[in-house]
Parts: structure tokens; sequence; C-alpha cells
């Protein structure tokens, strides 16, 4: 099945791996326990094992749940609504910056756990490239459609430009992270877009 | 004293810096224990705590190292050498390339240890957001350069412009270090250059 489009199971084993998710954002991989999700969740001990076989497990299960919020959003902003295609790739990322709001500058679980442990883990480093390159896929097919539309050349390469828009967002969120605020996310957007416009 | 350009004391310290810094960009900082660096360079503990306080003291003179070295690269690049300013910047970011290479497209450590750590240590935190904060404002000097030889708009903001190169290469360097390739590094490059170039 593709990267972070698993369905998951409702329930406690939903409200762990929010928790989960929430923490692991905030904390990252190695300043996280599963006695902190516990603690946050009241669940016992008992039930965390019953769904997950590990921290690891639960962590790699909050990596898909976040990459299929991320699926989420893009169907919401990549559906036809009249806009021209190039503006609803856009939005996607203006949206996940008002995501990146609620919680507080935190950056991209993706990008931080990737720079955590993608040196150790090799689990976390495939499953991590996996997430990211599934969004750029679905990025890629919104730039294709502008390009049918005439607002991205036809020379331009979708694919190519969608992983540099992934990974330019990566950046700028990893300075929003730092510095707790917007102002890296909206320059990053505008930076590529205007780009991107005038190909 | 400017973030990053701190003098290095020589021998012993030196040595345990450099280790501490290769294995802190290949391990992360939780992958990494003061017994790992002694192993490495044979050094006695009791050698390395005369010269730091604790892991963190070393990991974030490690930090401080490792932004020298951009800045000694950066030094290189854009001394006055009868190329066009926007070239002498953009040969940073490719000998930055190089020198990934050399350690196996493992990243760059500024993002590593800032996504690693700036949720749960505020002294990271605050520590890699100067240094990259230092890096960029080297950056925009090439850049006002540029301008001044007007390869660059008068209306380009040399400051935001470099901040938005700084965090490009971040994002990049995540790619690269996910892939352990190259590729992410050259494309994000040739992509903000023909942007720069075409603004």
């Amino acid at each position: 099945m593709q990267a972070g489009r698993e369905p998951v199971a409702h329930g406690t084993k939903l409200r762990l791996l929010e928790t989960g998710l929430a923490l692991l954002l905030e904390r990252g991989y190695s300043g996280l326990s599963v006695q902190d999700i516990l603690d946050h969740t009241g669940v016992p001990k008992g039930s965390f094992y019953h769904h997950f076989e590990s921290k690891e497990d639960m962590a790699l299960q909050a990596v898909d749940l976040y990459t299929s919020q991320g699926h989420t959003l893009l169907d919401m902003c990549l559906a036809p609504d009249g806009r021209p295609a190039l503006e609803r790739v856009r939005s996607f990322f203006e949206e996940l910056g008002s995501l990146y709001e609620s919680q507080g500058y935190l950056g991209c679980l993706l990008g931080a756990l990737g720079q955590e442990l993608s040196g150790v883990n090799p689990a976390f480093r495939a499953k991590i490239e996996e997430c990211l390159s599934s969004l750029s896929v679905r990025i890629a097919e919104g730039l294709a459609e502008a390009q049918a539309e005439g607002t991205l050349p036809a020379a331009a390469d979708p694919q190519e430009l969608a992983d540099v828009l992934i990974n330019t967002w990566e950046g700028a969120a990893l300075r929003s992270r730092l510095l707790r605020s917007p102002a890296p996310l909206s320059a990053t957007v505008e930076f590529c877009f205007r780009t991107i416009a005038a190909a």
C-alpha cells in the first residue's frame, strides 16, 4: 500500500498515535519515552503494547499517520475548484503553514525524525524517504496539471520541481522550528512560486 | 565573538572535537556517547573532561568548529578572484556539496542537530540559529556584491535571499542524507540560482 495512506485503527490506538505524534514533533525520538505517552493519555502500559511492539513501532506508525494527514491536506488543496492548478499547489504549502502555526511552529515531523534518525536507523531512513517521496509524487501531479494549463513551462520536469519544493519546504521548516516563526516558511513559498511562475 | 568563529585549541582537544563532529554527523546527539569518542580517539576519559564539561559542552563546541569550517569555506569561495560575485556565492554551495561527498552524503550537522535538539534543548536551538544566521550574513554580503555588479536586481533583499538560500540548502541536505545522494543538493542549487538570475 502507498506510504502514509494506510488506514489507522480508531479509538485507543489512534489516541496513542496522535499523542505520540505531537510529543515526537515537540521532543524528537530520543527525547520521548513510552511512559511519557502513557502519562499524557492515561492509557495503561499493557494497552500500549497491545497496539505497538515497541516505541519504534509506534513512532513509525505515527510517521505514517502524519503523512496521511499530509495526503488529506493535499487532496483538499489540489481538488479542482476553479482556481489554476499552480495556485492550488501553492495553497497546500500555505495550509501546511497554518497547521504549523497551530502547533507553535515546531516544523515538520518528517524532517525532524529524518535528521535525528536516518544516520542510525535504516527503518526510519527508508520510511521517511518513502513518505516524502509519496507527497512529492502528488505535488508533481498538481504541477503536471499546471503544465497542461500553461502556467508551468513545457520544458519543466514536474517531478524534479516537486522534489525541489518539498526539499526547500523542509529546510524552511527547520528554520521555522529554530526561530518558532512563520517567516522562513512564507519567504520560501514566495521565492519558489515566484521562480516557478517566471521560469 | 561571532558565532562559529571562536579560535579552537589545538592538539588533543581539536582531535576530540573533530572526532565528535564526525560521529555527531553520523549518529546524531542521542546516538553518541562520550565513550564512543574515547574509543575512536584513544583519549582517556579524564582528558575528555579536562577539555569539556560534558557531552553537551563538547557538542556545542563541535557545532562552533563545524560553523567555523563553513566560514573558512565561505572566505575562500567569496574572495574576489575575477569571477562575478554571484558565481562565487554559488561556488560555496557547490564546494559544500563536495564536502558532503567526502562524508558520504550525511547532510549538514547544523540541520541534523537543529532538528534533533531544538525542541528539547534551548542551548542548541540558540547556538544553531546563531550559526546559520552568521553564515547567512556572509552570503548576504556576497549577494550585495552581486547586486552592485548588476547580476542581482536592485529590488532584491540580499539578506532575505541569503536566508532562503541557506534554508533551501538545509532541506536539500536532509533529503541528501535520506538518499545518500548528491541529487537533491545539485537540483536545489540549480533551481535557486536559475531563479535568482532570472529575478
